[in-house]
């Protein structure tokens, strides 16, 4: 069996890697020729994973239609905000199961990964699944131990389920691919308010509480997106939003513990250099808030912060003193 | 109005500080003369929090008796394996609100702490609360925003919650005690699972699952229980876990990472020095399991690895290839 990857970033690679020892053959597209070259010549990708030898079975493809007629199972591990436009020329029989590990919301459209994959393949969503929860591809690629969730058709979802596991990669079944891709999304913003708590000094309590609250706050656009809020307790909610909030290796933590340290906000992004996918996902948030009038109290503070420049400290006191509630 | 609060420990003595700005006066009493004699002549608790200045009006007492005549509200905040016996020659008013901050699982029993206050004071349910949630004692104590949850019957808690909120800690409503009180209680076992995972040296990917994983057990104990299952992804549940199973001011956690590293039981509990309540929990939750057939598989595992040497290596494992599931 033949699998696809279109994408050969960091999460890509890292897939490629824990799943050769499943398939026959791993291809993997991407935009970026020299990464397709790094892995023919020295079965690495340096620009990702400079220290990691891929294995042998992981093969470069360079046309993106050719890879996906080849994989019998497509994986689409491209940055959200390129999803719509990289697919949009490639055409991929009806019953080929596509799977999302692609996280995020299209400002605009306000749409999920898998809404935007159904739109330009033309395909029936039934054969389309997320694959979600807390994954550092670095630590997926050293084979340490990781448990993530594939959503999608549960009967289809079962034979996938057991092709995707490995040893060290445990895949949970579930129904609900808007739960599971709203979560994935949506933590990026919950994480960047615990940065900013903790670059206030504030402490493990409050950084908790945030990231419990939080979670509310997310089951609570589930429910509006049209998921199960039970999702957001799983892997793809909860899992990965611990690991986003209190991991060190997170870009949107580092985002919000630097606004809370006093920089602005072109400045810490300039700091980090790369996408902070939580910056633009609030923005969709703070659209939904004026469409749908739900109450996300964190969102709207870390809203408030990054795009009209309110004081942290500030939002944080807000956050404590407003009307007492019950807790669900 | 008057604050009593049972047990001058690290916990006891931090709620009666920042309960301290509510009350006219906040009795303490602990069994331990000599720290209620450091908070009479120095205004400090030198066994549990040497560089705090205690509020004036924070007054020691000796007598239990009269102490709880005295208050308007009791707090009790004794470790639980000392309720039963230090309240069991205590007379207390009918219709005086109890709130318990102790957590714990009486080992033999079986009852959770509101029911042993119950039982030892011969007192309705009703005037008995649970005070749970992330909040490290020397977090709250330095005034650093923390929430909680007051659980009990709503229409009473509603001005308890009124009385004890402050600025910094925000006390959150619910009506479930029981759930309240197996979270704090079993998340300790989850706590240890996620030190012995990092012990092993598994990375961030591990922990986030086992926290997810570890929660959904949680639920099917308060189910268990007789307790709502969504209360265990609030403040008391999942807040207080991840406060445990992440931050570094825990002792199961500290536990589980040396058991991990290698140690045997006896050296790591010598080596913390202290009492490590998941290490007796998940002795309860085994005869549990024997008791219901109800499948905890992080727990016993746990249990298997520091009760019958199982090796953790093997332990983790063995919890990655177990038969592949849906996520609930």
């Amino acid at each position: 069996m033949y699998l696809t990857i279109l994408g050969g970033g960091s999460w890509g690679t890292a897939l490629a890697q824990v799943l050769s020892y499943n398939f026959e053959k791993v291809y993997i597209w991407d935009i970026d020729k020299q990464v397709l070259k790094d892995i023919q010549e020295y079965h690495q990708n340096k620009k990702y994973h400079p220290n990691v030898m891929l294995a042998h079975n992981i093969i470069p493809i360079e046309d993106i239609q050719e890879a996906t007629n080849i994989g019998d199972i497509i994986v689409v591990a491209i940055p959200s905000q390129f999803v719509r436009q990289t697919l949009s020329n490639v055409k991929i029989e009806k019953e080929k199961p596509i799977i999302s590990a692609s996280k995020g919301i299209e400002i605009e459209s306000l749409k999920l990964m898998s809404q935007v994959i159904e739109k330009s393949l033309n395909l029936d969503l039934k054969y389309i699944f997320a694959l979600s929860g807390p994954s550092f591809a670095k630590e997926v690629i050293m084979g340490l131990p990781t448990a993530v969730v594939l959503a999608g058709d549960t009967r289809l979802g079962k034979d996938l389920q057991k092709i995707l596991s490995t040893k060290t990669f445990r895949v949970y079944l579930s129904d609900d691919v808007v739960g599971a891709e709203v979560g994935g999304s949506v933590k990026n913003v919950i994480a960047i308010a615990c940065g900013i708590s903790d670059g206030l000094g504030f402490g493990n309590n409050a950084r908790a509480s945030l990231i419990t609250r939080g979670l509310y706050e997310i089951s609570k656009i589930v429910k509006e997106f049209g998921g199960n809020p039970q999702t957001v307790y799983g892997l793809s909610g909860l899992g990965d939003l611990i690991l986003t909030a209190t991991g060190d290796l997170s870009r949107n933590r580092k985002f919000g513990i630097l606004i809370g340290q006093g920089y602005n906000v072109e400045d810490a992004i300039k700091e980090i250099g790369q996408i902070v996918e939580g910056y633009t996902t609030v923005k969709a948030l703070n659209n939904l808030v004026k469409e749908k009038n739900i109450d996300l109290p964190i969102s709207q503070m870390v809203y408030k912060v990054v795009y009209e420049g309110l004081d942290p400290k500030l939002a944080a006191e807000m956050l404590m003193i407003r009307d007492l509630k019950s807790e669900f």
